[in-house]
């Protein structure tokens, strides 16, 4: 690493303005501004940014719940993580990733000293900031992210390769433990779920099961390439009984949050199979740990984040292996559309939203 | 196998009686009874109980508590699991225990059929019954188990050898993942518990953590090795972030059945550390999912009997290497004191109590 | 169990002959004899061969090499084990499997008690009897195995579910560890070789690479799947680090039993990478340890049988999700061609010969 | 980081000379020399070094043997790996480490950028630097590592903080795999076969069994806790079947770089088991892959370095658990005693030998 003290910029578009998606105030809502281009530091890249999806947690921002008031910011500050873009300037002490390369974001930024990160779980670093919550994010033009956390890609259309991200947290939790010739269940068929399914049919399963409420999920979950979708009110478990020789899941990826689809994935996971927990719950959930958990011998798998960088080599790989996430994505929208895609996202009548900062209001 | 088409005892007191702790109805108690002694079938040998010592389940039977009058029997039935004795007769179709070995039993009798016995999880056998619950135990003079669940030992004293069932759960438990050169929090201080701190010290663990709200239980654990035994009621959390430079615990087992204690022991465990859950919870815990296991990674095994039989082999290899049981056994009893035994099992004021079934009453 | 005296038969042929291949002599050759149909002990099941396909210790065997010599028999008896029917008769303990399923057979008979039987590696235990080799075998119109040995499959062609056993080798081989998102060179493209280029890529394989030095053989990889074949004698390591941006493969299954393969696979596998040897060597190998395992740290599988019961599972699974063999089956013969399918098979001119001896020739 | 454009010396020797050992030319020997002290660079740090234990590997360097012909340098460069000492000074970019704070040096210099340090496998980094191979080495009274190289220790003496190195490569080639309750096998007494004694037995091996020729290390075996030594002319294989009951050991660290030693171990592994291979062959092995590793179905690990950091915080928690290794230390010297020291190793007449950089010539 050079030692050159000030950042050195290969070729940007510095010292002018952008439009980026701001978070003004500690109250509800949110507002496109003229904002400076940030500036990168000495091992950061400025990025352009050519799509930027909606997370469930940047719903969260703009309306201001109880997880946004003690987690973000303080505003104001610009939100959004999930992105893909091109570097257009670097700092004097990047060496790996050269401008005009695209780059996805890890957005989980570590400290790489902890216990944590010493030890092969970076995903859980004791001091993490993540993108567009602690640090300024990605509903903008252009963002700065150290280059540790770019991933380069080559190949993948942008509004897939901001998907990259979300898709990780599907093949983490799907591969903690081997898939090939396993039944699955997944739980809940928002964004995460249903690019779970593809991954774990990509991965071999011998079967995956899935279950939601809304009939548009559902639907996807379908062209997805789910074997079977229940509706989660009907007799889950024993359908699924029923669909496994009597024996239950192999596997059973919580992304609901939901505590009812928790437990219906409990009392359908075989003896000895492996639940993996991704969807946040937002109220404590009583579980029945003697007959849910233990007598059955399970193993429960709390996923946060991606393996760094394992995750993100599987992932790509998946991609490269044509594992198709278009399905999901339903609509394309300019920054200035954000309320509108904030209130699809809460309506559950959207499957994946890419905003495109690039692009004029139509 | 031979095909002989009844029993061919090699030796033995058949025909005669012998004292039994009988549950003889569906309430509450349990008497000392005549009773024939059993004739081993095919494959069954008959032992000659030298000890069986008393688990907290016998006491839930004896109490005819819920979860008795569920699962229990039917009544009349001898009951008692944890034993050592020798063999004095076997069925035709034995072949592998001779007359005169001395055995231990593992309780869980399995079908060796279903998907799980067929995929190394016969600890969870979907035909699971289990000694002493659903076929009559070994709270008697005599029992009878088939010749497949008998751990044949040598070198080891009967009280101890009968208690290589429940050190197989503290075996188990400990070993779902490695443990040298690890920290480890064990929350509860019962028999199983302070087994547990034994198997951890002997397997390496940098350092092991005992809580209990027992007086006499913590004085055990001191006994067992603990390097740190606390008061549950005091500032658990801190002072075990304080011992582990901040970083938290690697490995929780949660030996109490409370949901305090397993909420400690969430707080304490480090990110991406492990939680194993054996303590039987009678009621629902209440888990903020999201914040206790999600967001922190971790891995929670339900772990329930043994595994058949890496457990045993590893067991009695413990023990062969010196692991010492023995502070944990505060009471020799002969079969007529069972009542007492009992209350001693349910006031707490007990470690391990060891029944002597040959012994008359003093 | 029952304890019935005497084989009970459901319904048979018994009392009288079939057509079965007879190694006769301790020599070169063998023949087709009318012999008597076996009768079911108290625990076997009588089967009704429709198929059974040729492996290469079956060409060993007729041929009388050195590892026939020190292995087989003695003769006379039935060779021949890969094989697939339906049962017409069982014994009086027989109770899982009924008269007229399907069945295809593990072919490793084991003893359950040994160590290795009883810590969840029974495919090698150690008092091993393997069908068509240390006990008469398939290659006839009825054959005799343990019902403990019998694999039930429901909707499969009999010429398939005969591979399953040496599917299931490839199984094994792939799934020692995680397959998806990595990549792959199959060093071998005989039977077992073919089909696991067609596991990898069920299992989500990023990239097969596969390499042989036979062109039919190396057609027949292209046709399961294989993203690359490579001729064996050609830059296959520098091709692969070139195909893996200089990494070299993930995983390694070398398959050909070839000093030349196995030194590729190392040369070619990346740092921290991992190898399965399947394939069998007829004479030792000479390997730098330091430079090709130490230095690199891999980790080097021995693999042998299959994995008792998980890998018949995963393989069924993995033909219910439409894993296509029927590429690799070039020859379907009567038992009166026996000669020809093993000159074929010593020939390399075949992929998999299925013999069907049912049928009269033709 | 700070961005700081020339190193800030916190406190130092600089600008004086120190004493150390030169290899000065590209043939045998070295010298002692007095050379300028090394300044570090702005994530580096100045090490006083208190204790550098000698190597194998440094007596290949001194012998310029063809190994060092080809890794070694170029001459002329301080050689000596490691080591225990106190920073003395830090670059401007350091955060972690404070002068005065006592570390060991992680001797492989990685990049943390390629295909492997970003899979969790650092320790076969594709672009791997050796310090006191590479790099100025240890053997010294100052050196300079990269801040991220330095293992801060307290409570050990130099002498054992310095022993951390090797000793991690003990514990990473023992704790490959569960260790407790095991039976193993060390094939070779050199100091790291000596510490992994120590390593198997604190982490609850059932038996440690070690071989070697030479009596004086045979001795330092039985010191270091193995149950049973044998020299490895007898029948070593027989005896040890005979001390598992028939089964062989479940675990083979190979130790010794000896193809006789090897071969011993794959014979005495019982079936299903492990072998770690850590000692460098000079030249290769020839083995029976079918009788020896496949028809055994072992696995067999490369062993390189250590895991960064898991072995790291594993060895630490080993030595404050009490893990002894002062009796494998067999002399402490001055560095001008280097060439008494480089014979004892060469002639195997020693344990660990430590030279002391502080301590004038007695």
């Amino acid at each position: 690493m050079t030692t050159e003290p000030a950042a050195v910029i290969d070729a940007a578009p510095l010292g002018t303005t952008m439009r980026a998606l701001v978070k003004e105030t500690a109250a509800p809502g949110a507002a496109v501004r003229e904002v400076p281009i940030p500036e990168p530091g000495p091992t950061e890249l400025l990025v352009r940014i050519e799509a930027a999806s909606v997370c469930g947690t940047d719903v969260h921002i703009e309306r201001w719940d109880p997880w946004a008031q003690e987690n973000f910011g303080p505003p104001p500050m610009i939100f959004g993580h999930e992105m893909a873009g091109t570097v257009v300037a670097r700092g004097p002490g990047v060496t790996r990733i050269a401008v005009g390369e695209t780059v996805a974001a890890e957005t989980h930024f570590v400290d790489w000293t902890c216990y944590q990160c010493r030890t092969g779980r970076a995903h859980v670093c004791q001091n993490m900031r993540i993108l567009g919550v602690h640090v300024p994010g990605t509903f903008a033009q252009y963002t700065v992210i150290p280059e540790v956390n770019a991933w380069a890609y080559e190949g993948i259309a942008p509004e897939i390769a901001a998907l990259q991200e979300p898709l990780g947290n599907a093949v983490f939790a799907a591969f903690v433990e081997e898939v090939a010739g396993q039944t699955a269940m997944v739980t809940g068929c928002g964004p995460i779920g249903l690019m779970s399914i593809a991954v774990l049919k990509k991965a071999g399963a011998r079967a995956v099961f899935a279950t939601d409420l809304n009939p548009e999920r559902m639907a996807m979950a379908e062209r997805m390439g789910a074997d079977l979708v229940l509706d989660a009110r009907d007799d889950v478990v024993g359908r699924l009984r029923q669909e496994t020789d009597g024996n239950g899941v192999d596997i059973v990826l919580e992304m609901s949050g939901s505590s009812d689809a928790l437990h219906q994935g409990l009392a359908a996971v075989t003896n000895g199979g492996r639940v993996s927990l991704l969807g946040t719950h937002s109220v404590p959930a009583t579980i029945d740990l003697s007959q849910e958990v233990i007598f059955k011998a399970i193993r429960i798998y709390g996923i946060t984040g991606r393996r760094l960088w394992d995750t993100w080599y599987r992932t790509t790989a998946l991609l490269e292996e044509g594992l198709d996430l278009t399905p999901i994505i339903t609509h394309r929208l300019p920054l200035a559309d954000y309320a509108h895609a904030f209130d699809l996202v809460a309506s559950g009548h959207a499957g994946k939203i890419v905003l495109l900062p690039q692009e004029e209001q139509l």
